[in-house]
């Protein structure tokens, strides 16, 4: 299957067998219609496909695969088209068929006694979420992109976002599975159990594993109670070290409820009231680090608010927090909310920027963003550090913007530099070179050199026993394209 | 390698260069030395093997099974003995060695504020409890056995237990790995992150795979907040409908700090009592159901307590709760504890007895136990049911008695048909015929008959790609040795 006029053949025979399967309706082959498949969030990717499949069943999916097999033709799952890293992106040589997952996008199940639901991969997970509420429960995966992502790439990606330091990252929250594999063959693991040790766990290799391994057609997924107390928070802190001691202080004033744990330096702020709103600050003063925290229960609790302003108090005297305020109302909650949310743009509106998705264990986290930090401003010494993230998790942006007059494209031109500077300190402390984006196209490279050779060895047995074709996201994760 | 005479050769190679690298003091060989390593704890397998390795590190780990991989030689991991299902056992052929981790017990690392410790497999889950207990640390996984058992077993079945239904089962406590691989490989996945989406998730491959795919030396776990607020109360409920509505609110009530959620029969307590203790009932009067339910706060929170009474309270009025009674002292809770831990024992006592460790989405419990004990008592019309477990988690140790003056050898022969029905009836239920327990030697053809085709396939994929000389733990949880 190495020549090339021969796989120019498979792929025209397998697009026309899934126009026959799928009908012309559900398969779009027009640049036009093709474009927004092909162009990842970022725009760091444009690739190419003849054609983008919209199969609206598990059976479809299973059919599309089963001939993609046969023939040897690359697949690209594509959901909610937001990976940070070009997972759902084709390459540019065209020889790749997109399946598009948003036609399987049904609630199948929706069991409030059960604590659990059925979703198909298209479903947006803001939808998710609204099922979920529909019954007083909370699914409680929450990301920037909600609005628009499907929870077949947050599962895919194995997604994290801003309420993991409390109910964990995406594959926590995940009781059960269906996949369609490499050659069409469907997993049926789709089970809504806590428990069950029946064997190897295979929810796992799926989830996180980006489509290379087969594509997540629906998942029974963990819910909880709706919460119906929550207390916002943001408070100054000297540094990193005092965010942590704070962290440490309230999980114990507030029975373990912590729900957010948000860490955002001065410079963030004043990006985001320069950028963004100019009214964002919530605090007078100028301070070097600020959280933003959340606290949530499912009881009706007047105390917890007594509990978790005790402890600030506290916090004050000891001199751990400088200054804080609570949200005493649903605006005043989501205008904290909206400048947590409001840096990604204001770095935008900033200039070129520089990004590193990384995480270390939650107790080295002010070390290393000591060493991170002098690192980087050798590298780039006028760079403005935006070094913010989920704190309670160890995962931290370690993002730097250009100089206010710097040029972006010398700037830019150091990227390398700097990301081997940082990433070579974020090895130092066994942390991830990446946390919640995964790795996609963009950080195939960091993989290899990062990675231990004998996990990255294990990753291709894996990957060569469920798919030995290679037809899955080929050139994904794995470098070998 | 398929001489017999050869492979006495092999085994004996194996033998000689093992005790080489271990030294004699640390191989043992004698049949007194060897017996309690080759008996399960239930008695059900009595095993043989010529040496019973006992490395103290990892790197001896791994020259342990370079050399049995080399040689094609069975190795049998082995930690407390505790496995119910013949997990640890070596076959009678006597032609593996059995690999004893108990010296490799050291905790490696111990991290309050990262809420984290490492320890390495032969540690003895109390003593991972009581480290974690030393800095103000709670490890949640609690079992039974907890005095002897290993946490390398207890990872390596995905050990479930009294505390899942808020802190889940073993694998969800696991933030990293170090695994030696069958050909002597250590995959060194011992990161202590929240977050690392580097790349298929190896973890939750060896993470209950009963020593199947390689021999976990060691693990990163995750720890929270020690307790500072627990609530135990004994309830009197109709039926299990009840019991369950009952869980429900009480989640709400707590803020979802409901950490035990035990069902129990009235024949478990009357056993309890007639064998164990007969002052054994908390309550007065004959109830058909109660319920052993803990809350736990990391909070020091005074009003939990009310809140649990008025959801009590209201529960009594709306007739789900018949009678409750709360542990005022630690005397009582303790008492209440060793009811709901006296039902084995008292199962023992009382003759022969049939089990079955299932689980069925929480929702589904109440009808489970109606359709499986219609259809167990058709089988064995004279049987005393006893039902019990953690219904939370949707978990049920469908167990039976022989009549009080049955006769154990006619009652254990309808064993098979019983344990027909109940399966079959679970999976109608899509749920789990081994809930926590694992497979080991004992449910290997009960995996084959109610494991799906595809994820069985899936399974001996992936037994294929990381033990291609089918050396470690041969013949437990997939059937084919």
């Amino acid at each position: 299957m190495t020549n090339t006029a021969d796989k120019g053949d498979r792929l025209a025979s397998a697009v026309s067998r899934i126009r026959g399967l799928l009908g012309e309706a559900n398969c779009l082959v027009e640049p036009a219609a093709v474009e927004p498949y092909v162009v990842d969030f970022r725009r760091l990717y444009h690739g190419s496909t003849p054609l983008v499949a919209l199969p609206s069943t598990t059976a479809e999916v299973s059919a599309v695969l089963a001939v993609c097999n046969e023939l040897g033709v690359g697949v690209v799952p594509h959901g909610g088209n937001t990976s940070y890293c070009g997972g759902a992106t084709p390459h540019a040589a065209g020889d790749e068929i997109v399946v598009g997952l948003r036609r399987l996008n049904r609630i199948r199940e929706l069991d409030p006694a059960n604590h659990s639901l059925v979703a198909e991969a298209g479903c947006v997970l803001a939808d998710v979420q609204r099922a979920a509420e529909s019954v007083e429960r909370l699914f409680p995966l929450a990301l920037g992109s909600e609005g628009s992502c499907q929870i077949g790439g947050n599962l895919s990606t194995n997604a994290g976002g801003l309420a993991a330091v409390k109910y964990g990252v995406a594959r926590d929250l995940v009781l059960g599975l269906e996949v369609v594999l490499a050659d069409g063959r469907v997993l049926d693991e789709l089970k809504s159990l806590r428990k069950d040790n029946t064997g190897y766990d295979l929810r796992h290799l799926f989830l996180g594993a980006e489509g290379t391994l087969g594509i997540i057609t629906a998942a029974s997924l963990k819910l909880l109670p709706r919460p119906r107390t929550i207390e916002t928070l943001f408070a100054a802190v000297a540094d990193p070290e005092a965010a942590l001691e704070l962290l440490g202080r309230l999980r114990v004033a507030s029975g373990d409820d912590v729900t957010t744990f948000e860490l955002l330096p001065r410079s963030a702020v004043e990006l985001v009231c320069e950028h963004v709103n100019p009214t964002a600050d919530p605090l007078g003063g100028t301070h070097a680090w600020y959280v933003l925290c959340e606290v949530s229960s499912a009881r009706d609790d007047p105390s917890l608010r007594a509990a978790i302003e005790l402890e600030l108090e506290r916090a004050l005297e000891a001199g751990l927090v400088i200054d804080a305020v609570f949200a005493t109302s649903g605006p005043q909650r989501e205008a904290l909310w909206r400048l947590r949310e409001s840096i990604p743009e204001a770095q935008r509106r900033a200039g070129a920027s520089l990004k590193h998705d990384v995480s270390v264990p939650v107790a080295s986290l002010p070390a290393f963003v000591a060493r991170a930090s002098a690192a980087a401003l050798a590298v780039v010494p006028d760079a403005r550090l935006v070094t913010y993230g989920h704190a309670g998790d160890g995962n931290l942006h370690f993002n730097l913007s250009v100089a206010r007059d710097g040029d972006d494209a010398l700037f830019l031109a150091r990227g390398s530099d700097v990301e081997a500077a940082v990433l070579d300190i974020v090895r130092e402390f066994r942390g991830s070179i990446s946390a919640e984006h995964g790795i996609g196209q963009l950080k195939r490279a960091q993989l290899k050199s990062y990675k231990g050779p004998v996990a990255l060895s294990v990753m291709h047995s894996i990957k060569q026993a469920l798919d030995p074709n290679g037809i899955m996201n080929p050139g994904k994760v794995l470098a070998d394209r």
